[in-house]
């Protein structure tokens, strides 16, 4: 899991990568009509769109002359999974720390 | 958003600090012993917590001679929403292309 969460993280880690997957959430599209929305050079495009499908989120397929790109979800849905783990664990902690502040202070009343 | 999403993400692209955030779920927890686990030298144990830190996952505090690490969830849970977003808009696409494609299929099947 360790290696697969550098990668994906690390390719979420850049606004234009986010906003290429954005975009792939309302649909595949071919790899110039993505470009076309991002004011840079389209081989520092294309090293986006590499890490991207490096991390798994992204698939591409040649159709013809044009190069399809579409989201894979699975990836996300594990890098959420980690997150709220780790984020129900420390609430949960939360939690257990206040009802034992507040047991001590029933306790304090009654005593 | 998206800078504090940039620094977020790249802090969670290494094993270090994923695993620092894992131990602090456990609950807060001083400087040396969160090191201790790790076979790194200490000033390369340092700046991961201070990645951590400048995004906003981490706190920490001085008491007396030592600084007590904690987590903070806020910034898990931005995150975790930016996630499920982006794979719920996907996944909401595949099922109404799942149902055209049924749709499709019954039509066919009358006609």
């Amino acid at each position: 899991m360790a290696n697969y969460l550098d990668t994906f993280f690390a390719a979420m880690a850049d606004p234009t990568r986010r906003a290429v997957i954005e975009r792939l959430t309302e649909g595949r599209a071919p790899v110039g009509a993505l470009h076309s929305s991002h004011d840079i050079a389209l081989p520092t495009f294309l090293r986006h769109l590499k890490v991207l499908e490096a991390s798994g989120l992204v698939r591409s397929e040649k159709k013809g002359r044009v190069r399809i790109v579409h989201l894979e979800a699975a990836p996300i849905a594990a890098a959420e999974d980690w997150l709220s783990r780790q984020r129900r664990l420390w609430e949960g902690r939360l939690d257990r720390m206040a009802e034992l502040a507040q047991s001590l202070e029933e306790f304090r009343d009654e005593n």
